[in-house]
């Protein structure tokens, strides 16, 4: 694909500053452009980057104007990687993709279940009695949507994605477990995107909610009755337990977990790996990770972390002695 | 739904104190619960919450038969918790789900595959040649069983699961990995229930076991060769090494990692995100994550950490001096 | 299935001491061998078990020779466990599997995808638009393989993996995501195994790169544009973030995390659990996890750990005084 400079200007807004007829054929980071590429500069740390770039034009915002000038030709936005997003939908838009039939013949789709008319089922999905899927909405490739689940509007489920599944559940009887049937079921807002093979499990009685805009990576476990707070995002491999509470506007790091029955506040940064153990009721941001180190090293302060409460009692030995 | 009352102390026991004839139309926690509510009280902490709770009627234990009568009708039961189970159960029964055909026509099953007639087989499962799957048990949709593998009766596997897919086994070579074709399989005993996209791998020679009544979350993966005794419970995300053999009766938090090539006794419980890095031969409660906090406390005692074997050293020093 | 010694020697090589018309029905590890089975001794701290075996026949290395003949029959090999590694493809060789059609008629592969006629793809697989699997390749059950993703030869892709699922892109607008749209897509070497439910993003502009030789185990998740170098083997629940780069030789332990956008050198080796934050440049061992203790010690230390860097300011007090 080739496109002019200017139809991107004209589509999506921004100042060109150079040669509209200027022809692109896609779109690279500063180091990696050729004379072919559009690219953008986002921080203003790697404006050594834009200086060496070969890009055709670079996406710049108004402070590095001049510089870009300099450079060569580029297009001035007020936020220049959420131009580079438009621009990376806009071209994507361009390909034309061909997405064939609305309900793929190979999905099983309950002739219970309400597929709104733009929506898109892809090839093996399985969607089940009283499940419901919103205008725009696309389920990729082999998606589960279960009984009585809901899913708004514009939502993108990636392959492998299991919505619905039965939460967790058993009351103990000498030892066994008995099975508490999950009544409840899975409600999604709104331009929600559900990376692959994340699991959403139905709840228990009530329903577990994801709000709108939650943004959910691959291989995300979210248990019954948890609910997530509106544009509230998560990286891949977190686990988020039974029944708790997470607020809107947070972001949490791959391979996070979350302890069942507990509040998180809105505005709640979780770091990767770390393991939120008790709610977290102010917004900020929060971590919980071993830092690595060579393994001889570790092994002398992990073996020593044993005795740390003894060290602080040793210490305070030698406080009252000196 | 509505049912009576007494239909439910009718199919399950328990003691009625109240209107038999009174409806209800769901099951809902304490706090949620309307008057078209039945309702339970399995922790003795939420006394508080029962004599607030709008609920039509509420499951109590033998100590709490005067505070609930006090409040209204309520249903007695020795064991609370395990009664409300009992109701969930007859509740989806009377829901009287049509479940389709035993085999759906979308599932591939090899013909060298033997599955009991009281055998489902969901949607777009594949079930390969020399498998077996029992009576009673439950395949939902997109399910994999690999050749050979067997499953017990009366189990669940929940969307996506993959039973019997290689362990990962290499010998080395030069620096490159030489495959080692996993000629065993998995054998999974009776009333296991296992989540979505979890993986069980077929054991190298040997096959990897899984006894009756465990219970396994989504997003767990069991290496080859692996044990579970009976009755033991894992949550999401955890993931058991090569050779692991774990006891019976056990629970494993979300996210717990276990060594391969270890033995864990009967009656083990493991906290969330802990990792089992040598064999634990005494009943008990072990934990191993590192505590969250917000990020500038963290970052500080996260960088003494690395100096905690020469901070010890240190202490040992001052302590001759003194 | 029985076959003589003599028949495995004349495949592999070796030297068999001992009778080449004697019968094997299996192979089994040294303590678990019957006289029906071949087994291997590879780990000289094994030979206690040598000693003790039934097992028809053991392979062993020149080192033990002596010890093994006096036991009974045995092949000698330069290498043991690798020709147990050999032992195992020529078993599974013999078992003579019929492996169905080239492509599953319930496979769902674009008419723009290019197969080699040498591929193989599994029942209820999905391979998109201008993807293309190399010659020799296996997709088993239910495999994605997303538009313009290119699988190399004799590589094989567990049930449930997801390759080419869009990378986890957005730009922030007012505390919303704005979605970046994933442009490049995934490349695979040859000689690559990926594990059950296994995920590899698609780059956003570049490609994802996995080399030659690279080994995944089940339910990793692989980020977009993250680089893994020739023969690295990563074991499960694994998760890489975007834009890491990993050398070659490599080995990743399970449950173990690596941070995006930073560099890993070839030849270095990660311990289970751990999460990797930044570069590392040395070949060598690298580990970062809190010991496991019994609950009761664990609360303790962790409690004081939080104090950690008040500790060390308490350690320097006393030194100055004394």
């Amino acid at each position: 694909m080739r496109v002019r400079l200017g139809s991107i200007v004209e589509a999506l807004g921004g100042e060109l500053l150079g040669d509209a007829e200027r022809a692109i054929e896609g779109i690279a980071p500063l180091d990696a452009a050729t004379p072919a590429h559009l690219s953008f500069l986002s921080n203003p740390k790697y404006q050594q980057q834009l200086l060496a770039s070969q890009a055709a034009c670079v996406i710049v915002g108004p402070a590095a104007r001049e510089a870009a000038q300099a450079r060569g030709d580029c297009i001035v936005a007020a936020d220049p990687y959420l131009y580079f997003a438009r621009v990376t939908q806009w071209w994507k838009r361009q390909l034309g993709q061909d997405q064939g039939p609305a309900v793929h013949p190979s999905a099983v789709v309950d002739p219970g279940a309400v597929v709104h008319p733009h929506a898109r089922i892809g090839p093996l999905c399985v969607v089940e009695r009283g499940a419901s899927i919103g205008a725009g909405t696309v389920l990729k490739a082999r998606v589960n949507v279960g009984e009585n689940c809901v899913i708004g509007e514009r939502c993108i489920l990636h392959p492998g994605v299991v919505i619905g599944a039965d939460g967790f559940g058993f009351a103990p009887q000498q030892g066994e477990w008995v099975k508490i049937e999950q009544l409840g079921a899975v409600r999604i807002g709104n331009d929600v995107e559900i990376g692959a093979n994340t699991c959403i499990d139905r709840g228990a009685l009530a329903d577990t909610i994801i709000e709108d805009g939650v943004k959910l990576d691959n291989l995300i476990q979210i248990a019954h009755n948890v609910r997530i707070g509106k544009h509230t995002a998560m990286a891949g491999c977190v686990g988020v337990a039974g029944s708790a509470s997470i607020g809107a506007y947070c972001t949490v790091g791959g391979g996070a977990g979350i302890v069942g029955h507990l509040t998180i506040a809105d505005h709640v940064h979780i770091s990767s790996f770390s393991l939120v153990t008790r709610s977290i009721l102010k917004p900020g941001h929060y971590t919980g990770v071993f830092p690595i180190d060579d393994n001889a090293s570790w092994e002398k302060n992990a073996a020593t972390l044993k005795q740390l409460h003894t060290l602080r009692e040793r210490i305070k030995a030698l406080e009252k002695k000196t």
